[in-house]
């Protein structure tokens, strides 16, 4: 395993993070809705999905492949991953969200009538923001758990003793089933990075809600790191390649 | 191999069955229906494929990653799992859907107008509670046949002799294709704990059709367990490495 | 690698053939259709690809897993399968297709007012038979193509060259991408089992214009598996470890 | 690791850009936008993925499956594939790519009242040729960013430190990825070949816009192919095997 440079491995934490916001957010608005031929919410959760397999294989082996402050949370608690590196991975990661944010704002703009204020421009939200009107309540219960759930794919499949080369696959399609579940009820954010670059672009109203969306994936990350140590994982977890001191 | 206790063992089969029935049935429950961009039978054949195929990959090399009691019994049925380990797998199973549904029901409770009761909260039904009205005997069969199909892709895909680390895959998008046929005649079990856990929140009339979908898996995954040790396994058969005593 | 009897492998391509048509076929004619969230071409296409997915990883080991006549007669053509075993495989292949649509037919016919012969049953068809109206010529035309493209995906990924225990998931969404390209034109055969089965279920009509179906695929099976042998493999292409002698 | 001749590699190119080419645009073209059922954007997007993926696997052991211009110069300015190679593989993909849309269009015409012309046969476009009447700016943005990226995938997750043998599912899902973004946009090219062969059978206006998805996805490739050597890659990334001279 040859050692990568810190630079080299928070482009790759950058180019996975904006490729995540840039396909999947770029998905919803682009393509979700189009009459009759659009992609729909399956198509969206295919695209995140696809975002993640396709990055953690190309760049996995070079930083972990996180792309998503509460899987760097998740798995620091989980000690997989140095607590020290916790902050230049989630400072690169929201600036990847904001740069491809704001690309696909130039590309929406480039059909008449666009705005992203009004289209919602795929920010997560409750309440009367929520897709299909749920509660606050249920936003957390349901971004707590699928995060943690997301988590515990992660910390298994990248465990020594699943099958190896798997994990990708698993991590990938694991982010396509939460959205499968979850656009209805909070547009899905399971990511605060996600949630945080198009709330730039939308309007007052998403930044003000954007504090549920940093408050319940991390949670959900760190319970799950600390439950699958103890329950499954003990002293012995294999840390990640990618964990080691840059 | 390290071996894993009684405790990780049965918290992976409670894990690995809560994940199957909050994705499979949460999709089908929050997001199928959504007019013009909902995910339909499609998305929630999908989301129930991927909740097996993320947690056995997660898990699956702790408990075996069963997650169904009809698994459970056809792996004993073709002396892959020991008996004695039967009863404790199948209460675990049941408990964890049981919670899944619970938690569902609290999400599912945060938009107005909810009921479990009209909406059928993903229960399975025959005759005037099958989503395409199908007869008691077209259920049967088909939920028999079924079950036994997915053990027969799960005893091979597993199987010593099959390409290693792709089981999950196999499996995973095998209970994928099963949805895809038989959602409209019977909203598809070939899972009892599956069945079971929405039952209980959304009255009486799917408790009294949850027989039939005891019945026809459990009937299914023995049939096949045997057939396939007599037809294709042999004594020679490979015994899964989570087999083992605890 | 164990030898396997001539019933095993016989067993495991009647198992393979019966999935590949009631799950199919079953999408087709019990979920395409439902209004609102059936799970129209697309969904059929991904049902026909896990079929095979599925059963290849269960019993390809067995059988070189090849579910249809044209698969059978390609591998032949192209030497990686011995021609005194052609005529047992396709007669298995055949009588399990019959099976499975006589099955399907049972649970189909659970619902009231059903009828093979109005609905279709999934048959393949031409000219006023095409679902799109396609004529006699296209179908010829994109059938034989089509056969012959499986067949190169065939041979290339279980080309000892290429990457091992992959060959299935190739195989698999192969044939599910050539049913997103030609359901309307032809309802999609490639294989004339499959054309066979539901044909005797529905109707004078759809056997009358069967020969089609077995034609186009046999032919575009063959080619194939000539080409490639004088393209890509040449004498030292690698023989399937399932085309030994039983 | 077997020598392959000149013939055979650019022969595995033919095969694979005609797959591309027939297979996606024939989805666009035959499938996508049937009432009800038909496959839409979703489809077509999965259609080109999976011609990616399985021509990978079959025959990318030969050629390294190219099957794209972009793909093939992008390469090379990663030092990863000869420059002195280029040209005949061009070539050889945009001549696949005109006979893969001469065959569709054989196919295509086989129902009454189709003209290639007025169904835009699966063309790219911009501005008023848009699917969704976007700007040339959106357009060339869009094409350069996706196409960087494919490269980015293509790069990554051939690299000697990715997992072997996923590479085909990374790339041909990363195309289904990038389909589902851009089909709205500008009907996705990512591939100046794939954009050549339908427009030379839809009339002048495909023709005359043809410039703009040779000029973004060669862009797109080379910078992805520059700065992907610079910042992950350095003086020691490995060269595809396929990238030996023949």
């Amino acid at each position: 395993m040859r050692e990568h440079t810190v630079t080299q491995r928070l482009g790759a934490e950058f180019l996975g993070t904006f490729w995540l916001v840039f396909g999947g957010c770029g998905t919803a608005v682009l393509a979700a809705g189009v009459p009759d031929v659009g992609v729909g919410y399956l198509g969206v959760a295919i695209a995140f999905g696809l975002t993640v397999l396709t990055m953690a294989y190309a760049v996995g082996h070079v930083s972990g492949g996180h792309f998503n402050p509460a899987v760097t949370v998740g798995l620091a608690a989980a000690r997989r991953f140095a607590w020290k590196d916790v902050p230049s991975y989630v400072i690169t990661q929201v600036a990847a969200a904001v740069a491809a944010a704001a690309v696909l704002w130039v590309v929406a703009d480039g059909v008449a009538g666009f705005s992203a204020e009004e289209s919602g421009f795929a920010t997560n939200g409750y309440g009367d923001r929520s897709p299909g009107g749920y509660s606050l309540l249920s936003v957390l219960v349901i971004e707590v758990l699928l995060t943690a759930f997301f988590l515990y794919i992660i910390l298994g499949a990248t465990d020594t003793r699943a099958p190896k080369g798997f994990a990708p696959i698993a991590i990938g399609l694991g982010l396509t089933l939460i959205h499968l579940i979850s656009i209805p009820v909070s547009n899905t954010s399971v990511n605060p990075a996600r949630s945080t670059g198009p709330a730039l672009f939308a309007g007052p109203d998403p930044i003000l809600q954007l504090w549920a969306f940093w408050l319940a994936p991390l949670i959900g990350g760190a319970v799950a790191g600390i439950t699958y140590a103890l329950l499954l994982g003990g002293e012995d977890a294999a840390p990640l390649t990618e964990a080691t001191e840059a």
